[in-house]
């Protein structure tokens, strides 16, 4: 059992809110989504770090179960993001983003990754998520996110992306930019005409919208007492949601009831996410 | 099988959405209350209209199964309420309330009523609650709505209802503004410790929460393709809700399941609700 790959960003994560701040803590959609899978099973990793990246990042994420083969460190600084929440969490500015090496990053599967069954195309420049694809002949199941700034700044490959996608996980606001309508379902169903069959709106504490055929499927979010960093939340709930999948799709037809778990799994490892930073 | 009692508004409703304007049609928390309940078995209402309220929408309760013996005629107007929603359907405006009738309303259980096993007490005055429960001495469960002009402004009438009550139905904002809690399950915690073992947090699309002990039940609201007019959803959910407890519920000891699929039921007619004026 290999376990899904996730192609993303990993990241040094400078991160205000309410409860405190944190400096240059461990982020970035693939690292999220690793942490997550890896509760499930295998699962591997394909980013870009700079020379700064610290050793014990990489060891946390090996000693989760994570294969690290496609890490690759280049010349530079790593990747760092500085976010501040609201108070409530409904807002987060970016205060700061400095690419660098992740700039440049031009994702090369190993020769390993290439016979993945599952793949996630994390957060990244549609153009890259196309390229990784092309490389991944052997996925049978193809997830993927997104985010405003590709699909108002490259609507083109995100859409020739879009027609290699089986599941679109996307928040509604990012669903709604996509498709032109307010209204979710109608979003969805113009999503899925798009090219992938099944859209799953993620909608925070209002939990998530599965969008299958005609079918709808409701996962709630776990209702938490306290949220102290979402940071990462959806890269979890993709983690949690391809990790389930890993763990328990043979390969052949997917049936909707095992899809709906994986939701449920997803939603479950997002609530933990939001647990803690 | 006698069903839930229903004391509330009766209304002639003026709307204005995106989709058209309607003019003096039925509205009422207790008429929305009782046409959602209708669906599940008998159901009683106890408010007051004035001498203009057309016999139609007399006749239109009672086909739907309404037991219309406690709608009480005073000379006057019928309460009016005129308002407006936004595009999106997130914010109404209040153009113009005309209580009238419903200004004198004190309501008084006819005999037969006073022998009702389900109660709900639907948004008025809670000093007008309060005088309900005392007299319907033999109801078994009690369901009751507030709004924010009563937690504001009549905080300790409300807090002295509130211990006679078993479910409380509230918005995520009510249940906010009535325990001083942003997060949802510190606030659904501080209320049932004001005296409602059970509260039921309505989402609007984001679906409800129950909150019984230390647990929590969440029901997803049917995603729908267009929301026409979301007027009375809240007290289509209560009809729902108790209307499966009416038809469901022998009087014993109340099981988690029976309440969860009530919770459903309410879900399902809150949605029918949203679909038309």
């Amino acid at each position: 059992m290999q376990g899904p790959l996730v192609v993303g960003s990993v990241a040094l994560d400078t991160i205000e809110t309410r409860n405190g701040t944190r400096h240059e803590i461990l982020g970035g959609s693939a690292s999220y989504f690793s942490a997550a899978a890896s509760f499930l099973g295998p699962v591997s990793i394909v980013a870009v770090v700079g020379e700064d990246f610290p050793a014990q990042h990489t060891a946390f994420l090996q000693h989760l179960g994570t294969n690290t083969d496609g890490l690759v460190t280049q010349a530079g600084r790593t990747f760092r993001w500085h976010g501040r929440y609201s108070d409530d969490f409904n807002k987060r500015t970016s205060l700061d983003t400095q690419l660098n090496v992740f700039a440049g990053f031009n994702p090369e599967l190993p020769s390993e990754h290439r016979q993945a069954k599952l793949l996630f195309l994390g957060n990244i420049d549609p153009v890259l998520q196309y390229r990784v694809v092309e490389q991944a002949q052997a996925a049978k199941l193809v997830g993927m996110d997104t985010m405003n700034f590709w699909i108002s700044g490259s609507r083109e490959p995100l859409l020739r992306v879009l027609k290699r996608v089986d599941f679109l996980l996307v928040n509604d606001e990012e669903a709604r930019m996509l498709s032109g309508e307010h209204n979710l379902v109608l979003a969805a169903r113009a999503i899925q005409r798009l090219g992938p069959k099944n859209v799953i709106v993620k909608r925070g504490d209002a939990g998530s919208l599965l969008f299958h055929d005609q079918q709808i499927f409701a996962a709630p979010a776990l209702p938490l007492t306290d949220v102290i960093d979402p940071t990462g939340a959806g890269d979890s709930f993709a983690g949690g949601f391809m990790g389930f999948l890993g763990r328990t799709w043979s390969g052949g037809e997917l049936d909707g009831m095992t899809v709906r778990r994986a939701m449920i799994c997803g939603s479950t490892m997002a609530s933990f996410c939001c647990e803690d930073f």
